[in-house]
């Protein structure tokens, strides 16, 4: 029964506490608004205690991405680290109650607790967020989950695993268990902050992602690029797909020599960006594994994309394997 | 500083786990839609376990009216029990962030968690609870704020508090504390089920509450009447005003020999009624505390209840107080 899934996602299990805010607040808490900010415990809480109410939701971009890809029909694995924790379990359920196989075992021996992230919506549906990795940071080599990787079509990873020092060894095990099967490798920038501290340490492995997921800025700070086109170019020259999403812009594909220019897919009111470029990723990878070509991929990711931003939090509400049906993008 | 608040609330400090569900699941659990059951931390494991995903957030009958009532700008006092535990931390800061007082220490003495509530949201809005009480089943005679409502004007407890041993302490020493300080004694009948389980506990101090809050079932049920026209006259007997709701039919108000019937305030799309009656109470404590009369506090009433219906989860998105002057309620 086991193993026959063809996407695995690794990340941080992380859950959410999404509070709508102003950018008065943002700026009160010297937060940089549309970015990721690594906080530890202390600092959550005083963050915490500004905030106004909020409602909790599980996120974490790849378990994001996971859980898209099992609403849009395809089967797949999720790695992560949970604390035996009350917010591990919420984790937990969500994310296999969402279709994702998670096998990870909640960790007890260590006294951190599951990742949470405190994202700030501002009306213009903008999120700022700061999160508190947790348990997070000690995912190391031995929870790189190597069956499911051998036995997959492509493993994707989120860009926040790579810059601490335990998650760095596990993304550097993932592609070489991935190399060694065969496994295609892909990789989200995830954030242009996060792009702007380990833009070197990215640049040691892109010439071994096959499949590369950024948004405009994420792509030109980190190529030093004036524009998203250029950004493409140079990218290509190390990654034979790359993907930028470029919001109500739509997106750019570069596959080998082809340029594929997508639009995005139509919203009536964008409540909440949170989870925008996770689900643009599962789309895509949904028609990778379906081979469904670049651009019908593309269209896939803006579809999924337009789902998520339509409500608070970063998971669908409806079955976007339906929505695409519906579109006609599927059959 | 403290003590200028002429509402207090009391009642279960609960955290809600809402998932939208449909009646197959809600049958297959073998739960009564559209009440409420207690179940055992096991049992809420096992339907939890059940749930598609969910997302989290402040709840609790009488803590939402509180959260209202100080969306609407008035301020009030909320009294509960929480755990020393996350969903005690989650708990005690929306409540704050919400504008409300709540200075209930969490409990670290006894092994027990911070209340939760599972509910299923079906696709007609209306909401299937299971509750797990936790600490909150603990909540005794002590946790009584005496100098809170003897300052208040009106305290306002949950008919969920009557019921259990402890519980069923503190709700008599309230209306000790209260009848001795003149402060008027406020319940709400909660739920049709919970009326069931305890008629004759609740008739043994209903001539004690000065103004009851009850939807059409449960004032049927507590009268054996077969019309809530009917049910308000037995209850008029024993209440200075009697206030019953009627979901899309508004609401009836009965303040001594004067019977009001208030329509209830258009919604466009109604997406889950958890928290319709709280927020309804929120919206009528408000205008009775402010003197406005029993129909344009019914008229408070509703319009609270069609925000908080109009979207997921039991408590206001939007400023109760703008709407309200919007809608020319209040000045």
């Amino acid at each position: 029964m086991e193993n026959n899934e063809r996407v695995v996602t690794v990340g941080h299990a992380i859950v959410d506490v999404l509070s709508p805010s102003d950018d008065g607040l943002v700026e009160r808490l010297g937060l940089h608004k549309g970015t990721m900010a690594l906080v530890d415990g202390e600092k959550a809480e005083l963050i915490y205690s500004s905030l106004g109410p909020a409602t909790e939701a599980s996120g974490g971009s790849a378990a994001n991405t996971a859980a898209c890809l099992a609403s849009l029909g395809e089967p797949v694995v999720f790695v992560g680290k949970v604390a035996a924790d009350p917010l591990g379990k919420v984790f937990s359920h969500d994310i296999r109650a969402a279709g994702v196989r998670f096998d990870s075992a909640p960790e007890s021996r260590v006294d951190a607790g599951t990742g949470r992230c405190l994202i700030l919506v501002t009306p213009d549906a903008e999120k700022t967020m700061c999160t508190n990795l947790g348990i997070g940071a000690m995912l190391g080599p031995a929870d790189v989950d190597v069956a499911s990787i051998t036995a997959a079509e492509i493993v994707y990873m989120e860009g926040y695993l790579y810059g601490e020092r335990h998650t760095d060894q596990a993304v550097e095990e993932i592609i070489r268990v991935a190399k060694a099967a065969g496994t295609k490798v892909a990789l989200s920038l995830s954030d242009p902050a996060w792009v702007d501290l380990n833009a070197p340490h990215f640049d040691r492995i892109l010439d071994q992602v096959d499949l590369l997921f950024a948004n405009e800025e994420e792509a030109r700070r980190m190529t030093d690029s004036g524009d998203a086109q250029s950004a493409v170019e140079v990218l290509a020259e190390r990654c034979e797909t790359v993907v930028v999403t470029l919001g109500a812009q739509g997106s750019l594909v570069r596959t080998g020599r082809d340029l594929a220019r997508v639009p995005a897919a139509p919203v009536d009111h964008v409540v909440d960006t949170t989870g925008a470029g996770d689900s643009y990723a599962a789309g895509f990878l949904y028609g990778f594994v379906n081979d469904l070509g670049p651009e019908r991929s593309a269209r896939l990711g803006a579809l999924a994309s337009s789902e998520v931003v339509s409500h608070l939090g970063a998971r669908p509400l409806r079955s976007l394997a339906e929505l695409a049906r519906r579109s006609g993008l599927t059959v």
